[in-house]
């Protein structure tokens, strides 16, 4: 697989009202996201409420967006869990329906003591899928995990064979550019904070995985298209309308609060499962007022 | 189920050379166990590596404790998971099989975000075993959830019915005081740190849940019986004992520690699963060396 | 200076209406702890505002209290500050005056990075005011650092002669048991939370310093006779009292909160300096309203 | 005063072999800087140890300072402190001696409860030097407080008539971004973190602040000129040097290596003053050997 250029998104779960999964939201929500230009998919990763659903339903989830995709798009398959165990089947699973990477965070019940342990947990999942691009998912801001990313390059290298990249979702713009140089950018390196994608850019970033870029990718498009035209300020002003969106998300419950906007959106996917919950109407009001303010519709 | 009176081991995985389930370790365990007069186990949980298992491996060690323990002792099941769906499963399959008791630690990759959220999980994980007590699992150092048990306690009490305690593992004993006293002792709260057991017996527990007590009962039953005469400087030299023997745990890491020192008392447990590691041969040696300066053997 | 045994107040800072020093106020304080049969004053302290003031007031505090108490109780002189020039002026000038025993925190901007380095600054201060014990001030969740008092002991044993001991708020009673045990209790552990006091006594304490014991050592004095007396139970009871009413403090702002309260019995010791505030008049209604509930009256 | 275009350098302190203040290192320093092409000093900052200094130490610090840059660059004093009063003082003494701007972290010891609270102590300080320009230090990584920036702008904006901007020392480059956009650019924002320079001007700073550019000014003027240049693949390639230089600085101790590095360049400040040690002989070895591996000379 060549480095990713352009940006997946990260996509929302897809349930009925009962909480239960509902797969057949997932096809328009595709349709949608191929013809708003962008490159892949990342199914159940934080966004998408993995950690939240049945090895079963994480299967299940996998194999139709295998199918709807078709190989149009790029499909990452999230397979970190508490138990490796369970990642290795969800791995070897995603490896045998046809899936494009694989991508997990760290444990993240028993946190890894070292780069050394970090990397030992990685190695062990992704061989269970050794024809698939692996990508370590970096997220110290929900998993409490801020081992060096760098140090985590140097070593994966001799120990995960089909080590691809970090799905790198920090604020540490030093180091993620560090990534990006190590070995004149052995390693595919793809952005994680959408509202901070102008600065990945900047040093150097072509690739980007991104919860808003499941209902906003044209927006993020126009950022990069702007960068590469030298435009740089301009980028910076249509980047700042993605900041006002994003500060709404922050305000209430980031991912609710998104399922919500893919609603308005013209697409229910349903709710999402406890622990998140749902806005409250008059929180649905303020959003869209909000909204309609900084004028995201 | 009445109130638990002494100490209840929260056990460890029983594992053969190459890391799979060997439930035939579970059997001399129990007995040993038994004969050392705790009043039940705690499996499947921390200790238990239960996070690091898949449900499968979780009902089949749940299924061999309810037959080999046949009612002589408590079996409290922990069905905590990152999946509110996993966790219904777990607990209802512990109800079926005739467990005593269930327990979940919080939502741990989303976490809570208030105690109402806290107590709206829970209570749709107890409400799949209805027919057992559930204890929820406070334990703030590894879970990062750091939520008002006397908050928790009453809002919890009108939404779940088979609530019966709290296993509390925190060293704020004022909170952990205020619990044992709400209405009179309404809930059953089991403290869970064996190196402040005395701490937790002078301000009112009665019972505890713990790791070293997979191996080390007779100490603390030591301690509580000093502490029912009286001798409240006497039961400080034991605890003080224990204390000097959980230093060599924290010093290297606690859970594979233990499972070594269980395997110096004559039960090979096998090793851990990752990200736990097993602890060097230059390490295993020091521990010893250690241990029998402190007078543990 | 023999170790302490009872209790020793933590005071509170003595504001005129303005926010600035009124000394005058000192005196009414010291007779009424005198007469409430506390040990000590802790004076410029976290309750004290230490850390809010300029060095010249805290020098004509320490005078103050010296002065007034007249060697009827210890005065304890905290002099930790960012800078450890001034923690030195500090520590010169209350062995000048006549003061019983100096303490400070650790550096608290840039943190120590091992317990070396914390011991290494703690030298420092005690080395200027040799003729007088030093106390270690523990209070990890104000200050951020945890560093295992029991590595300190050993290795601060070696490097501050005039070591005395520690004043120690943490809720981690296993390490504070093992400090009270260190060389057959070599060093003066001094406990630091007041709602925990009773698991204190439990482990071994003799000694205690604390904020409450400003205004409520009646009730405290009560725990410590109860327990001398084996009445565990009962001891426990007045605990519970004690608790109730600090779940008051924690709940507003627990300095400014406890001002008010000595304010409430007749004290009026002014405001605190920002950034503490006072409580709302709504707030002063309910923390009364409450008082009055758990009969704190 | 207009907005900072360019760097300020974040100045060390200069102390002779004892650790006691060496005010005629100072000049030198200046002389360089201004060689360097930096727009101004920020002095007894968190790179100048200021925190560790006596308030007559940073007097002294801040008159020989404005005497010797003499009104050729900007001086910035920092006036942070845990007390507010000696805040105060410093920041009137600032005023008074012909400074450009001062500015101030939050208070860390007793830490802000909310924005409000913040503000309300900032505006304290700012009072003292009402013709100076007043700038909120923002450093969550070391004071550990992360309040929101923009709502900080907001509110202070009513209550500090002086307040110029921020001193923002954080990777949240959205954040950063939204205060550079707020009321059309109407506050300074500088930017903190050195090894992110590239990524601020992207997202549209003028103004930085660091303590490498107390040593390394070139090669950050040499990022700026490339990116107004459009330039930014090479501002990249010239900012990964700087990456590469910073990351030796944290495998040490970022203060005391810096130091050293000023030393390697021929001008000798001195040591750092306690928590803060220097480097071993060996580390310096090491880190003068990598410094050449990654061409820093």
């Amino acid at each position: 697989m060549k480095k990713v250029e352009g940006i997946i998104a990260a996509t929302f779960s897809t349930f009925n009202q009962q909480g239960e999964l509902d797969l057949s939201l997932i096809s328009p929500v595709v349709e949608k996201l191929i013809g708003d230009g962008v490159k892949g998919v990342f199914i159940c990763g934080t966004n998408g409420e993995g950690l939240s659903l049945s090895i079963e339903e994480r299967m299940a989830i996998a194999e139709t967006y295998v199918k709807v995709v078709n190989k149009r798009i790029l499909v990452f398959v999230h397979v970190g869990h508490s138990s490796l165990k369970e990642c290795k089947k969800l791995a070897a699973h995603a490896q045998q329906i046809g899936a494009d990477a694989i991508s997990s965070v760290s444990a993240f019940y028993f946190k890894p003591s070292s780069v050394g342990n970090l990397v030992d947990c990685m190695a062990e999942i992704a061989s269970a899928a050794p024809l698939l691009p692996f990508y370590y998912y970096h997220m110290p801001a929900l998993t409490g995990i801020a081992i060096d990313m760098l140090e985590f390059l140097k070593l994966a290298e001799t120990k995960i064979p089909n080590l691809a990249g970090i799905k790198y979702t920090a604020t540490t713009m030093h180091e993620f550019q560090s990534c990006l140089h190590y070995k004149q950018g052995k390693y595919d390196i793809l952005y994680g904070y959408d509202e901070m994608l102008l600065t990945a850019l900047s040093v150097g970033a072509k690739g980007a995985i991104g919860s808003t870029y499941s209902f906003a990718a044209p927006l993020y498009l126009k950022i990069i298209d702007l960068f590469k035209q030298g435009r740089i300020e301009e980028a910076g002003a249509v980047q700042y309308e993605s900041i006002q969106m994003i500060r709404a998300l922050v305000k209430y419950s980031p991912i609710p609060t998104q399922k919500k906007i893919i609603g308005f959106l013209g697409y229910d996917l349903g709710p999402c499962r406890l622990p998140l919950t749902a806005l409250s109407r008059e929180q649905e009001n303020e959003l869209k007022q909000y909204l309609e303010e900084v004028r995201f519709f």
